[in-house]
């Protein structure tokens, strides 16, 4: 019989306020300092974040997979690249967890990229169903599809309640990227 | 006049879900990636989480200042012992973000103290009206009181959807601590 502790659990950080990227990574700081193995792959993100050399120094694992925003802010990608991407980043994630023991995975954005239709609903489903038993995954991104909230079995909704963006002002360094 | 990239803003993290001192942490992490000073200060936090020795290795500074939870889990130390602790975390931040040129302070589990009552909320938004004007402060912990949320730029509430620990399991190593 399964103990809790020895099983992996599926968490889902969704919503539409700030702070669910920033909680995964904050997730993953807290993991390696138990000494777990970590590896976050990010869909959507192809920039190279404020956060990328400072996970990397503590040893964490992290893979900026995407193409960029999708149809918004001058994106003029054919969509099939984007949609590359994503089937290419699900399949390295699943490569890296079959042949590397590691304890958590992040799967950033990826409730988007499923939103967005780039990725089947079906193959993150089957990917989860066949995920090695220990590890533990956390699913980022608004717009969570209902198939995976009811795959989780924790979910955080971040709601914004007053954003400064709301009124019209600009990303802010050191915070937002 | 004030750019507002130069003018450091409020951020609260309140709610009763899972996210909000890892999302902090993340900001942290992003924030350290972008070379600014970063300073949390914890409330009620006695003990060590796996995230400090990661933390202090990127050089954010961090400081457990609490003196445990309050009045539950076994806790029998007086009241007073949890007041003095808190005022002292507020006066110890206050301390270093006058002497220090930080650009991000945490307040971690502040909202807690203050609901609590062991902090009055007047010394913290007296705190946040005298802050340099540089820096950005993040308030974490669950109850954050009305007086907080209104002084506040951006406020993320997040949001228990489904929770493991609802169905009676036990807090998981790398996780929850």
């Amino acid at each position: 019989m399964l103990n809790f502790q020895d099983k992996g659990l599926i968490y889902v950080f969704t919503g539409n306020g700030k702070g669910k990227t920033t909680a995964a990574i904050g997730q993953a700081v807290r993991a390696i300092g138990q000494e777990w193995k970590v590896l976050m792959v990010q869909f959507i993100k192809e920039w190279i974040s404020g956060e990328v050399p400072s996970l990397k120094k503590l040893g964490i694992e992290i893979y900026p997979m995407g193409e960029g925003f999708v149809g918004i802010m001058g994106d003029t990608k054919p969509r099939e690249v984007h949609e590359k991407a994503a089937r290419k980043a699900l399949e390295f994630a699943q490569e890296k967890v079959n042949s590397g023991d590691y304890d958590l995975l992040i799967l950033d954005e990826v409730n988007v990229a499923v939103s967005l239709g780039l990725l089947d609903v079906k193959s993150v489903l089957d990917f989860l169903k066949d995920k090695p038993e220990k590890l533990n995954v956390i699913l980022t991104g608004r717009n969570a599809p209902k198939e995976l909230i009811e795959a989780a079995d924790l979910i955080s909704e971040v709601k914004e309640i007053k954003h400064p963006f709301a009124e019209g002002k600009k990303a802010k360094r050191g915070i937002e990227f």
